[in-house]
């Protein structure tokens, strides 16, 4: 077994406890060529799978997961799974494997370098959203798989599916991608610097103890959570019974959701994931974002969240319409963007109908 | 002279070469007991003013300044100024105050406590929008007004001349309070909590050095300006040309703006206002926001701006409703909140107009 795959910070993967299949490992026997320019001497991706693949190796569901999610979504889309859902592993071979760059298995800034024996740190290399899908395609590859029918992701999970489906048109029947976008947005990349700012202004986040960039990280994350809801989000959960002077229920409940991603993640792996959201642009090595688009043959699912302030449901809008099969829909959300993770009741029938619609 | 005045960050008060008028300073002789319990052991108040009081002492405007402004309304106001302008010093004797807690005169946490002979730094108390408004009425006596004409605020000014509006209802003639709230929302507060979270990620927020917290301020103000603005308005000013891999235009765009406000603003002040603005309840110490509001007597103006993320238009629609005699103008922007700082052409007509059509 190769070097990588040895995080530094086993301290901060509790997530593992909630996770329901055995973690494999895909190591690529050869190093990795990255669009940025620079490489990884070596690839270790990280990923689950369910159910059984069968013969034609075409009874895939690929599932792609966002920023801070792990390699097993029945930990965090669960209202997806079981018999007669549409995760369902008697029929389906289902995959998600873990972002690169990402703390949760696959290589990513807390593993030792091969080349120099210490950890990448800050010299991790920037991987694009395209990176990761030629890399997941080497995956794909090595599982025998022929033939995708479904892949589906949401925010970074959709910006996945996307790049998938205009690099290869061929391999993906259908695609569903949920409030997510076809660039990522000026407004998002904000957003995502300010995380990196406040980040990197603890100066222990390129340190290499269990509680390095914590104070960083915890207000990345509360910057974050906000992008994740809205004004009215916060009004109907977080409002004080009686006008206190300090320490409002909205600032502990920022206080109280940095923490508990701090405790679960790494500084590194948060930089590094929120680049590489940044990088993802349709448009970059192609024609244009609209050409790109206009490649895509599986039949897609589009859907925007109305309450969405990260990713505005007439992003969406725009992006169904310049898919050639695509079918768009709007759900609504108390709970902005997390509404993605939250809106089961909508959100399973919208996909079960769709795919068993347009494969009937 | 007393000890207070002396700012222990002169270096970071590049604002001053803005300044029109000479800065004036209101010292109180006595302590300044505070809301939350706490006292100031001597309060200075740096204020300017422009034109000449008349014999009355009714020919006052008096501007109250939002967060990170000055007390000179010709520096970040400058379209309401001029003759037969709203702000006519040949007209109206016009008064702005710096907040308490700000690092631009008035006493704040980069001052000198007098008692310790030291800085108060981390020791500063909290400060309410409640206690702004009374130090402020001192320095009213203080200037022989006996009437507000017109009090006029944006955002955290807005705040606080509704504070007035109702701590004494019988002073004030004529009330416009723009993009602003009863009551600090859960959303705001959310906001302001990321910052400060930010700015304490940097250990270095409580040195005494000029370049103190540099990078915390930093990360705390690109925060604000993603609350300051919406998606919109980054689409249409920070939108890449060409799809880069990293140093995007609007990361870029986060960068400056927080570097901008490092340079003339402190720490410890940003900390300390923050803290004021979520502070503000027109309900705490009264029965109700409702019966607070309905105690207005002054002819009142709202103003909120459709693209206003952290104001939304809604809140400043309930809050004409519920003031007696008022009357609510939706205004647009493409610039989100800072849209009271920008929206001179629509803004300038509608107080001039109202104070003229409620004055005739």
């Amino acid at each position: 077994m190769s070097a990588n795959g040895v995080s530094t910070t086993q301290g901060r993967n509790a997530w593992k406890a909630n996770v329901t299949v055995p973690i494999q490992y895909f190591d690529l026997d050869e190093r990795f060529e990255l669009e940025g320019g620079g490489y990884l001497p070596e690839l270790r991706i990280a990923y689950c799978t369910y159910g059984t693949l069968n013969d034609h190796g075409d009874n895939v569901i690929w599932v792609c997961h966002a920023l801070t999610a792990n390699s097993d979504p029945q930990d965090w889309w669960n209202g997806f799974w079981g018999g007669g859902r549409l995760f369902d592993p008697e029929r389906y071979f289902i995959v998600c494997a873990n972002i690169i760059g990402s703390c949760y298995g696959s290589t990513g800034p807390d593993h030792v370098n091969p080349e120099t024996g210490t950890r990448y740190g800050s010299t991790f290399p920037l991987i694009t959203i395209g990176d990761v899908v030629r890399a997941f395609r080497k995956l794909r590859d090595d599982l025998g798989i022929n033939h995708i029918e479904l892949i589906l992701g949401g925010s970074m999970g959709g910006q996945q599916a996307l790049e998938w489906a205009v690099q290869e048109p061929e391999a993906i029947g259908h695609l569903c991608a949920i409030a997510t976008n076809a660039h990522h947005s000026p407004w998002g990349i904000a957003f995502n610097e300010a995380q990196r700012l406040a980040l990197m202004a603890d100066p222990t986040y390129l340190h290499e103890s269990p509680n390095a960039g914590e104070k960083g990280l915890i207000a990345a994350r509360s910057i974050g959570m906000i992008s994740y809801r809205n004004f009215h989000t916060y009004q109907i959960s977080q409002s004080d019974i009686v006008p206190v002077l300090q320490d409002h229920r909205a600032a502990t409940y920022q206080r109280y959701q940095g923490l508990k991603l701090s405790n679960r993640f790494t500084p590194l792996a948060y930089l590094s994931l929120s680049r590489t959201m940044d990088s993802h642009h349709l448009a970059r090595g192609r024609e244009s974002i609209s050409s790109a688009l206009a490649s895509i043959q599986a039949k897609s699912l589009i859907i925007g969240i109305d309450t969405d302030i990260l990713f505005p449901a007439a992003e969406l809008d725009a992006l169904a319409r310049s898919i050639p099969n695509a079918h768009f829909e709007l759900i609504h959300s108390d709970y902005g963007h997390d509404g993605f993770l939250l809106e089961y009741d909508v959100l399973h029938p919208l996909i079960l109908n769709f795919m068993q619609d347009s494969t009937s």
